[in-house]
């Protein structure tokens, strides 16, 4: 994952919230866009498969999937085949989010799977043992979300802070060229700078941005003390 | 779904082919929408959810998903939002394919989701029993597949006529207003005919069409002794 | 399944409750049976897998699994394997409980299975729709409980006695032959006997039961207005 | 998990065969007592959830269960309780075998509640990969098995000693305290002593053993060469 190199990074998951769903998913798009633009910050997207294609086009910071299914075209109704994901726009992809967990084998085919179409790779975990675990098997991000305060407002940087700073020992012990990631109530820039001193890259978030009154503001603000 | 009245229907499901994804899937619906116009036959395509968008910007035949999952707008990460399907363009959906097979909750909850969105839902079921069962949640279609005839190149209307027979009738039997399909190795005109001629309204199929080497010719021959 | 003739029936499933588990388990089954010795009800105890040997071996009361998986011997290590649970004493089985649903084709294949074994079927449903399905699907017994009620201590036949009564017509009117019990906040012989009241043959119950200080009381109490 | 210490160790899978369900678990139990009597090679066995309780009373060698659920007591229909296997006679678990496989965050959840209830963990892993993953999660034992040798009879110890080996090098690098078992293909003396040669303390195997003619005869052949 060649083009994914400045830091902070900040990956935006939209879920599936009606306000980032289709029109709304494009608009909040094109703010992120614009918030990268002015004020060089690595954005990222990760928008409903639906809007990958229209996301893609339209705008010009990374594309993520939320999810690919561990398979190979053929067969396969209501999957989602990585090749298309691709072909749809998208330069990476979550992988085991706490909302849409697989299996550890999965998570393993998912990144082989990845690596080989040219697509970047975020494993989601929730713990330190499984951030570990995670990093064993090679992908280019581990973000770290301890669930119980995922959509919280208290942020992991702040609420959590030595379970980022072990996060990151112990993925790079095992792992140094993993990049980590955390997330999980983070929404300010007070989140953001304080997950970057803990030794993260950046962060994974989502209603904070996605359900402020105005996210472009909001995402302004998340970067502002970087 | 007052807009699918015209039979026979022929509802063809690109499943996770790399024939049918991305560019190949934009061609292939083109091929079936110039198809539908040439003869008059009722053609509709279920792309992966990825393509749903540019497909149904495209072409002016129904687009359907290849799923839904029965989740209300929130924090669901990877997960098919009704909502995003529809905005995106499909008319209506496959529920309970035998590929992505759900619990009979949410058979009964996708199509109250999908009523509740005007989009139309064709549940698939595997024989009588099931298809009986499926006509008590009043969907627009029951589509019946033999498991074991799918992808085999035996058409079910010729393998076990008697199967599409009592379905069609145990359904009516429940339920008069929903309509009947019957698919699993259903690709030559006689097969769609057969399938009519045992009282289904029209067929579900896939790989008879798509790895045909010209899909565009195959369907003209599908169609052709109706 | 001849043996289950006599009615009110009362299905106690041990779920997986500390209080209903191991010698809890095997104490609580010999409480059932005292009280449906006593009192002439018909009482069935649906206790964990790992304790249905020994419960079947010391009472003389129906038992009955939690749960079947529809497969056939072999290679599935993990699965519960219907022959398995009726060597060890089940006579029966609940199928599709809120709390561990099964895809739709699941139910049908397992009450053919558990029918093949000569093991009753209580299928458990969610509403009036889904009830109507299980009912094509031939069980002995389908059990209605609202899954907002499970556990609240609010009872089915009071709370939404017309969802009791509408599911008995409309399972009747498919299929005369399956029995109808219901469940969800059950506890009091006003509940049991308002359960009769609206046209059902028993209920389903659990927490009611198992968690109250003395349960072979409760249980003499539910079946006290009968 | 102080009592499994001798080695090598011999992991008999029971499945879901019918040679080895309710009697003829028991009998296949007590054939592998006598073996781990005659020989003094640690032999334990993993019945199904159903038989654990009747063969742990009967026979003096570890009984494991073949999956929990990582689910507190209370409404889990149908799920497997840690405590219920453990009442029952169970002393460890298998995790995650690739007939039963689950979430990464489940074989953490799972050797963590394992741990608290004082029973022993045998993770089963896919590959290299996924058996380092597995070994951060600090379980007792790792069991590696590709799944395509998996009832081959082609032995994983002689069709890819590499993948033992490096296994079993990853393995200890990551945590020198989690011991290696090897399976897949398993069944006679040669194949457990390739196994011991390449670094592994054991084996987990199944069909080699219970579809054998004279499974007890198939057992001390196992042994033999050790």
């Amino acid at each position: 994952m060649n083009e994914i190199k400045e830091t902070p990074i900040v990956i935006l998951n939209f879920k599936t919230y009606l306000e980032s769903t289709g029109e709304n998913a494009l608009k909040l798009a094109k703010s992120s866009e614009m918030v990268a633009e002015e004020t060089g910050v690595n954005i990222m997207v990760a928008p409903q498969y639906t809007d990958i294609y229209r996301i893609a086009r339209e705008v010009d910071i990374p594309v993520l999937a939320q999810h690919i299914d561990t398979i190979d075209a053929g067969g396969h109704t209501g999957s989602i085949l990585p090749e298309c994901v691709k072909e749809a726009g998208a330069v990476g992809t979550l992988i085991n989010h706490s909302e849409r967990r697989v299996e550890l084998f999965e998570i393993d085919a998912a990144i082989k799977k990845a690596d080989s179409l040219g697509l970047s790779t975020v494993v989601c975990t929730n713990n330190i043992e499984t951030s570990s675990a995670a990093a064993t098997l090679n992908p280019d991000f581990v973000a770290i979300e301890p669930p119980e305060l995922i959509g919280s407002g208290i942020p992991v940087s702040k609420a959590e802070p030595e379970i980022v700073e072990k996060t990151v020992e112990s993925i790079h012990n095992i792992n140094p060229k993993v990049r980590v990631l955390c997330g999980a109530g983070i929404s300010t820039g007070d989140d953001l700078k304080a997950a970057i001193d803990l030794g993260s890259e950046g962060v994974l978030l989502a209603s904070g941005i996605i359900l402020a009154d105005d996210p472009k503001k909001a995402l302004l603000d998340l970067v502002s003390k970087i």
